[in-house]
C-alpha cells in the first residue's frame, strides 16, 4: 500500500460526494451508468462493514428535464410559439429530488440494499440541538446499515443564488460534504470529480501533472486552476476549498475520479489514485516529494555535467567509487546481514537469500570489476565514421550517452553496484528501484557510490527510487528517461513493457536450444547439453529444448544424451516424436521456458528442421549447435535468427562477464539498440558532428557533394 | 469506415440482446453500471431514428436473489437450521420479471424514453397469425419511439430445462434474438458478450486473436471454444449458432462486449470492434482477410529467405528493380496523373501535390539512388567485433537485419521506392502504408518493385497495407514486427507511439536553433541563417529559433541578421529580451515549430546560456553555432546534446542523401538504436556469433578467459 494511503486502512465512516458533472451526462439527462456504478460501489463498501454516507447534485438538472417535459405536454399549439421563460429553480429541485431519490431506492433495492433521503440547509446547523438529532439519525440509519443520502433542501431554502448570500455554514454540496464529514466524524471524506484529481496546471495541459499529495505550503500558490467544471456550482476551486477545511480540521479527503467504475473500491484499498488532503501531508512530503519527475530531471543535467568531464576525470571516479567501496565493506556488510536475517526469518528459498548475500568476495569481486572499468578504453566521444561530405564539410558519427537510464531490479543489490559503474564509464544518469528485500543494503550501497561523486557533478546522478509507487509515474516520463531496464522474471519485464513508452532493453523468455547433428561428436554433446542445463537451470541462458538429429535416435546416441541428463537429475519431457519413441510423457508446448531441472527432447530430421524449430518456437535468446561438420555448423550460424547463436558451446556462454563486456546492465532478445548481453556499449548512443565554413544547402545548388570516407583517426 | 463494417450505414431497425454475463455481477445481482450505460445508448439510438428491440436476460438470477431474501425474512429460526432446498425456478422467473422491468421501465424514464413488455413462448412461433400479430404489435410500439424488450416467459413456460427438450424453435435468448431479428425483418442484431467477440481460441490464450469478420467457410473448423460462460444458458457456442443462423438467413450479426459503455454505439458508426456475421463475408475476404497477421508473418518469412541469399544475388535484386522501374515508367506515370488528378480537383494544397507528383527526374533519381545502394558494400554479416574468450573459443559480433519493418508514410510514392530499396538492401521484410491520395501510384510502384523479387525469397516480402484500418491490428503484432517507422506529421508520429509496445523510429519535433556567436564572420552568419530557414521552411531540420550573442545586439550584427531574414518574407518573433530591444511580438512558446516561413529570435550571454537554452525549449534534432573561435565551437558541438551538431554549416545538411546515407528511412530524434537521419544502418541489428570445440562453463571452473580482442578482418 502506498504510505501517503495508508491511513485508509482505519478508515469506517466514509462520506462520498458526487457532483452534477459525474451524475448527469453532457446532454443534461442523468448518467445510468455512473450512477449505477456508484451504487454497486456503495453497497459493496457497505456489504464490507463500512458505514457509507452519501451527498449527491443532480436533481435540479434533472427537475428541470421533467418540467420541460412537462411544460410541453400541458402546452396549446399557440402556447409553444410564444417564448419559454425561464423555469423556476426551486421548482426544478422539487420535482427532481423525488425524481433522483425514487432511482436511487430502486436501484439500492436491487442490491438489497435501503437507503434514506435526509434533505438540510445551512441554517439548520447554527442549532446545536438540530446537529445532535442529526448525528443521532445518521448514527441509527447506518447501525441498521441503511445509507444515509443527503442533499441540499433547494426546493424550500430561501438563499436566491450560491455564492451571493452564502451564510458562511455551506454554500454547495462540496462544502455541504466537507461540513458533514466533520459533523458525522467520518474518517475520510471522497469528492468525486470529472478529472482524476487536483492538477498543477488545467488538466487539458498536457503539462499539467496530476498531484497525488496537497501539501498546502508548497502547492497554494504554485496551483493554476482552469475553467471551473460546466456543470454544477462546485469546480475545482470549491473542491479544493472544501477539501483543505475538512482535512485540516481532522478529516482526510481524496479528490478522484467518479467517472471510472470502481475508483471508490480503489481509493478504500489505499491505491494511489487522486489527490490526498490530509493534516499531516507535510510531514510526509520530506521522504515523497521529490517528485519522480524532479529526479529523473536531476539526474539528467547531471549526466550532461558527468559528460564535459574529460575521460581521466570519469576514470577518477570509479577508481573513487571502488575505494569508497573497500573502505565501508564493514558498514555494507552488517546492514546485508540485516537484510539476510529478515530474508531468513520471512522464510524466502534460499536461492533469494544466496542472491541477496553480499560476501566478502562479492564485494572484492565488484570492486575489481569497477577499476576493470575504470581501465577501459573511453567508450564516450569515440569516432565511429567520419566522412567529407563536400570541400572542408567534415561529418562525424560520434558515441555518446543514452541520456537518463531507469532500472528496476529484483533481490541482488550488486547489481546496483555494477550498473552504477557502468552509468559512470558511459555518461549516463541513472534511476534504481530495487528489491524491497534488499532495502538496506541498497540503501547503503547508493550512499557508499553516491559519496564517489564530485560535486561539480552532483549526487543526484544516481538517484535510488525507495517506493513502489513511484515506477507507474517514473514509466510515464517519456520525456526525460530514455531506456527502460527490467531485470527480474518474465512478469516484471512484460508488465513494464505493457505500461510504457520508454524503449524497455530485457528479455521475457530464455527458450534456449541445444541441436545435436548427426556428426556430432556424442561425448562432447554430452558435456555440453550437461552444462546447458544443469550448470544454473534456472538461468535464462540454460538449454529447456534439446533437438537431436533422427539418425541419433537409431545409433544410440540419443538414449545416451537422454541418460546423461537423467543421470543429472534432469525431468525428461518429449515431442511428439521424442515421446513416442522414448516412452516418456509429452510436454504441453514447445514454447516451454522450465528455469529448472527439466527440459524438453525432440527428434528432427535435419538442420534445416531444426533451424525451422528454433525460429517457430524459440525465443531469439541463445541456441547451440553441436556438430563436427563445418558447413552445417555454418548453415545454423548464419540463419538462426537469434541474439546468440553457438557452435560447439554451451549456451550458459551467453553473458557480458563471459563475453569479456566487463559488467551488465542485462541480457537483451529486442531487436532493437542492443542484442545478447549488454555493456558499456548498450548505454550508448550517437551524434553527428558536422564541421564547416559557412557552407549552406540551397536547393542543393553551388554545392558539389564528394561523400568520401576519411580514416577514423584524424 | 472500415469496408467489413459498411452495412451499418443502411441499418434502420436493430435489435439488441443482453446475457446474464453482462446483466450480472460477478456475486450474482444485477450490473446496475453496465445497464445504466446500455440504456443510455438505446436511448441515443431511440433519438437518432433507429428503431430499437432489445431482448434481455437476467429475471431468473434476480428472482432467485429476491426469493432467497424473502424466504429468509419468512423463516423462524428454527427454519433456518433446516436444510435450503433449492427454489424453484418458474417462481424466480416470475418474481425476477417484473423486478427486472421495474427497473428498465424508472432507467428508461429518466431518460424520456418509454419501454414495453413482450414475454413469448416458443410454441407461439409455429402460428403464423401469432407472428404477424406480433409483428404489429412491435411495428406499433416502434412507431411510437417506444422500446419493446422480450424475454422468453420462462414462469408459465411448459419446457423443463433448455436443451433438453428443445422445440427447435428457439432454445435460449440468443436464438430468440436471433428469430426476433428475422420475424421482424431487422437490419442488425447485436448480441452483447463478456469477451469482445470471437477469438480462434480461449479467449484466455493469448495466442488466441480476435476473428473481426467470421466465414463459415473458413472459421468453421478453425475455432476452437472455450469453456462456456459461466452465467446464462448461451455461452458463445450458441452465440456463434444463432448468430450464422441469422445472417445466412438475412439479417447481420455482430458480437461484441456489453462490458464497455460505448459498444452498440460504436457498431453502428461502423468502427471495427467485435466479430461480424454476413452473408456476403466470404465475397470481402479476398479483399480482406489476408490479415495484418499473417501478412506479417509471410514478410518474416521471406526476409530470412532474403538473407540467406548471397550478397551478389541480392545486388541482381535491386539491379532488376531498378529497371523495372525504368521500362514501366509510362504505366507509373499514368497511374500517378491519375492521382495528381484527383488531388487536384480535391482541392489539395499545392505543396502536398508537389509531393505526390513522379516527374520523370525524380523517377530517374530513384533508379539510380537503387543502383548506388546495390553496389554499397554488403552490410549484412560484416564482422563488428572479434574476441578470443578463451582457448579456441572465438566471440563474433556480426550485423543482420532487424526482421520486418513496418512504414507509414504520406503523401510521397517515391518514399516507397526508397524504403523498399533499403529493406532489400538491408535484409529485411516491410510492410508499407501509404497515404489514400497516393493509392494508385503505390499499387503500381509495389507492383512493378515486387516483380522484381525472385520466386525463392517471394514477392510477400514487401506487403502493401491498402486499408487504414489494418493499422490497430498490425501496432498490436509486437511478437512479428520489429520496428515502426512513421513519416508524417508530428501528430501521426505521437498517435503511433501512444497506440504500440513495438519500437517507433521518428522525430515528433524539428525545433532547430542557430546560434550566432559574437566572434561570428556575419556574413557567413547571414547566409547560414537564410539558407536554415528559407531553403524549405516546412522541412523539420529547418531553423525554427536563432539565438543571437548579446555584443551583437550593440554593434549592429542583431540588426543585419533580422534585415536579411525579414528581407526574405520571414516573420519574426521575439523572446522577452529580443522582443524588448527590437520591438516586435513576443513569441508564446520558446517550443515553437512554426514550420512556415517564421521563427523566434533571441538573445543570449554566452554559449553556455545557448546552449541551457537548447537543452531546455529543443527538441534535440539539429542545432548550429555560427563562429570564428574554435574552442568555442568544440565546447559547443561537445555539449549540446541533440541528434546533429553543426559548426559554421547550415542546419539543412542533417539529411540521409546529404549525410552520403543513400537513401533515407527518416529522422530519428530518439535516442535508441538509430539517431539522426536513418539510411541502410539503422536497419540492422546485431548478432553474437561463438564458435567453440566443446567448452562448457561449468561454475566458471576449469576455462581460462583471455578476453583478447582480434582484429576484424580473420
Amino acid at each position: 500500500m502506498d504510505p501517503t494511503r495508508a491511513f485508509v486502512k482505519s478508515v469506517r465512516r466514509v462520506v462520498v460526494k458526487v457532483g452534477t458533472a459525474v451524475v448527469t451526462r453532457s446532454d443534461g439527462r442523468l448518467a445510468l451508468g455512473r450512477l449505477g456504478a456508484l451504487c454497486e460501489q456503495l453497497k459493496e463498501l457497505n456489504n464490507k462493514g463500512y458505514e457509507v454516507i452519501l451527498v449527491t447534485s443532480g436533481a435540479v438538472g434533472l427537475g428541470r428535464q421533467r418540467l420541460r417535459y412537462r411544460r410541453l405536454a400541458n402546452s396549446s399549439f399557440s402556447d409553444l410559439q410564444k417564448p419559454q421563460g425561464e423555469l423556476d429553480g426551486k421548482a426544478c429541485a422539487a420535482v427532481g429530488q423525488s425524481s433522483l431519490m425514487a432511482l436511487y431506492d430502486i436501484m439500492f433495492s436491487q442490491l438489497d440494499v435501503t437507503s434514506s433521503q435526509l434533505l438540510v440547509n445551512d441554517g439548520f446547523f447554527r442549532d446545536a440541538a438540530f446537529r445532535k438529532q442529526l448525528s443521532d439519525t445518521v448514527n441509527s440509519l447506518l447501525d441498521l446499515r441503511v445509507i444515509p443520502i443527503f442533499n441540499e433542501n433547494d426546493a424550500v431554502s430561501t438563499r436566491k443564488a450560491p455564492y451571493e448570500d452564502s451564510s458562511g455554514i455551506f454554500w454547495d454540496n462540496d462544502s455541504l460534504a466537507g461540513l458533514l464529514a466533520l459533523e458525522l466524524k467520518a474518517d475520510l471524506l471522497v469528492l468525486l470529480s470529472d478529472v482524476e484529481g487536483l492538477y498543477s496546471g488545467p488538466p487539458s495541459d498536457p503539462k499539467s501533472k496530476l498531484i497525488h499529495t496537497y501539501v498546502k505550503e508548497k502547492h497554494q500558490r504554485e496551483i493554476t486552476f482552469g475553467d471551473k467544471s460546466r456543470l454544477g456550482r462546485g469546480g475545482m476551486t470549491a473542491k479544493v476549498n472544501a477539501a483543505v477545511c475538512a482535512a485540516y480540521a481532522g478529516t482526510p479527503v481524496i479528490i478522484t475520479s467518479g467517472y471510472a467504475t470502481d475508483n471508490i473500491i480503489r481509493v478504500l484499498q489505499g491505491e494511489r489514485i487522486g489527490t490526498v488532503f490530509h493534516k499531516d501531508a507535510h510531514l510526509w512530503t520530506s521522504i515523497k516529494e521529490v517528485s519522480a519527475h524532479e529526479m529523473a530531471v536531476a539526474a539528467r543535467d547531471s549526466s550532461r555535467r558527468l559528460q564535459v568531464l574529460n575521460s581521466e576525470e570519469r576514470r577518477k571516479i570509479l577508481l573513487a567509487m571502488a575505494e569508497a567501496l573497500e573502505n565501508s565493506e564493514s558498514m555494507i556488510r552488517l546492514e546485508n546481514g540485516a537484510d539476510v536475517a529478515e530474508a531468513e526469518e520471512a522464510g524466502y528459498e534460499k536461492s533469494l537469500i544466496s542472491r541477496l548475500t553480499l560476501r566478502p568476495e562479492k564485494i572484492s569481486g565488484l570492486v575489481k570489476s569497477i577499476r576493470m572499468l575504470a581501465d577501459m578504453e573511453e567508450p564516450i566521444g569515440q569516432i565511429l565514421k567520419r566522412t567529407e561530405l563536400a570541400d572542408k564539410l567534415i561529418l562525424e558519427k560520434i558515441s555518446c550517452p543514452l541520456g537518463v537510464v531507469l532500472v528496476i531490479f529484483e533481490s541482488r543489490p550488486d547489481a546496483l553496484v555494477q550498473i552504477a559503474a557502468l552509468a559512470i564509464r558511459s555518461g549516463n544518469g541513472l534511476l534504481l528501484k530495487g528489491g524491497k528485500e534488499a532495502k538496506r543494503s541498497n540503501a547503503i550501497l547508493h550512499k557508499v557510490i553516491t559519496s564517489a561523486i564530485p560535486d561539480t557533478v552532483g549526487d543526484k546522478l544516481i538517484g535510488l527510487v525507495t517506493s513502489r509507487e513511484d515506477i507507474p509515474d517514473l514509466l510515464k516520463l517519456d520525456d526525460v528517461i530514455d531506456l527502460v531496464v527490467p531485470r527480474g522474471s518474465n512478469k516484471l519485464v512484460s508488465q513494464i513493457k505493457d505500461s510504457t513508452k520508454i524503449p524497455v532493453l530485457g528479455h521475457a523468455d530464455g527458450i534456449c536450444h541445444v541441436y545435436v547433428d548427426k556428426t556430432a561428436n556424442i561425448n562432447m554433446a554430452k558435456q555440453i547439453v550437461r552444462d546447458a542445463k544443469t550448470d544454473y537451470a534456472a538461468a535464462c541462458n540454460a538449454m529447456e529444448t534439446l533437438l537431436v538429429h533422427i539418425d541419433l535416435s537409431r545409433n544410440g546416441g540419443l538414449d545416451e544424451l537422454v541418460a546423461e541428463l537423467q543421470h543429472q537429475g534432469v525431468q525428461i519431457y518429449g515431442g511428439p516424436r521424442a515421446s513416442a519413441l522414448l516412452n516418456i510423457s509429452e510436454t504441453n508446448s514447445f514454447h516451454q521456458e522450465y528455469s529448472s531441472l527439466a527440459c524438453t527432447v525432440e527428434i528432427v530430421d535435419n538442420v534445416y528442421a531444426a533451424i525451422d524449430h528454433i525460429h517457430q518456437h524459440g525465443s531469439a535468446h541463445t541456441d547451440c549447435i553441436v556438430t563436427e561438420d563445418s558447413e552445417v555448423a555454418e548453415t545454423f550460424l548464419g540463419q538462426v535468427d537469434s541474439a546468440a547463436v553457438f557452435h560447439n558451446a554451451s549456451t550458459r556462454f551467453c553473458d557480458g562477464a563471459r563475453f569479456g563486456l566487463g559488467a551488465e546492465v542485462g541480457i537483451s532478445t529486442s531487436r532493437i539498440h542492443a542484442r545478447g548481453p549488454v555493456g558499456v556499449e548498450g548505454l550508448l548512443t550517437n551524434r553527428w558532428i558536422l564541421r564547416g565554413n559557412g557552407q549552406v544547402v540551397n536547393g542543393d545548388r553551388g554545392i558539389t557533394y564528394t561523400h568520401k570516407e576519411l580514416p577514423i583517426k584524424a
